[in-house]
Order: structure tokens, then sequence, then C-alpha cells
């Protein structure tokens, strides 16, 4: 099972739009901090920030050749969440189920 | 297509483990706030919050009966979430099958 901390730590790298933006690039390929800040409308150190954020909660990797810095995206970066989401999907229909037969077990009064 | 600001809401939502619990114990069907407070080692005000910022980001919704309120969640509470990180895993999909048709076009050494 995966740890409370990291889950919060992926959700919260995902409340960000300029860190959701940064992701829907990387999802289109490896980009390095130049390219990725060139399109952001914020300074150099912030986005340097939110890419730290992005890789401290297992959402992308770097790796540095020579002075470039290159991020790209975990394939695992999403597993966490939709494992997570999708249980509670599953629950949720297994309620609406419940509920259903139990209804289905409700006699009509209009019939009677 | 939906707002950023409230993405920002959803994925926030869940990036608190007493928030993920209360989505947990809701997703197997609605609850009153007494019911949620139970095994949460949590005062009652901050369940309250924490029940705000789950209603405020359109997670759950609520329904006061007299002097009880209860919870439950919304059917499409993951819609967002699951259509964003769904585009996003295209695009990997999308970049790998780039990657892996240059490779192929790369002539194999060893044959030469």
């Amino acid at each position: 099972m995966i740890e409370s901390r990291s889950i919060d730590r992926y959700f919260q790298a995902m409340a960000d739009p300029y860190r959701r933006g940064f992701i829907e690039r990387l999802s289109e390929g490896p980009a390095s901090v130049k390219e990725l800040a060139a399109p952001a409308d914020v300074q150099l150190p912030a986005v340097l920030k939110h890419l730290r954020v992005l890789e401290d909660g297992g959402i992308v990797v770097s790796e540095k050749v020579g002075r470039v810095r290159t991020y790209r995206m975990r394939p695992d970066a999403f597993n966490a969440m939709t494992t997570w989401i999708e249980q509670r999907q599953r629950d949720m229909n297994a309620a609406f189920d419940r509920l259903a037969a139990a209804m289905a077990q409700v006699p009509e009064e209009k019939d009677h």
C-alpha cells in the first residue's frame, strides 16, 4: 500500500495550474528547464520551485547533461492516484447496486 | 473544458489524509456529520472545515433534514480529474510510440 504522505504529495503536485501546465508539456515528451520556462509567465526561480515539487512528488525525473537539465515524466506518474480513484469508484458502484437492490424489494404501492 | 480553478480545487481537496478518509467512507454510502466524525481523531470544527472543502470542490453534496446533515458523494466527483489524467496518459503513450518508431528507423550497427 502506498504511504498516505506520498499520495498527499501526488495530489498536491497537481493542485496548481503552472505545475499541471508543465505536466501537460512533459507528457508530450522530455523538455529542458529553458523550454519549460519559455511559455510560462513566471520567473525562472518559480519554475524551478514548481519542478522540484513535481520531482519530490514522484511525477517527473530530471537528468543534467553538461549545463542542461532535462525533465521527463515518470511512466508510473499517475498510478497512485488512479489506483486510489478506481477503488473509490468501485465502492460507489457497489453502494449504488445495494441501493438499487433494496429499492427493488420495496413493493410498488401503486399496484395495490 | 473545465475551468483551471475548479481542477485546482478538486486536486487540493484530495491532498489531505482526513479528507481522503471522508471520501473513502462516503464512497461506501451517505453518512451524517456524526458518523463521519466518529472514527476521525480530529475535533468537530476541523471535520466540518474539511467537509466544506470537499463540498466547495464539488466532490460531495450535503442535505439537512431536521438537525441532521447528511453527506454523499457526487456521482461525477472524479470526472474532472480522470479526464485530465487520461489525456496526459494518451499524450505519454503517443510520445512513446513516436520514440519507438524513430528508434526502429535507426540502422542496427551490428549487422554491418
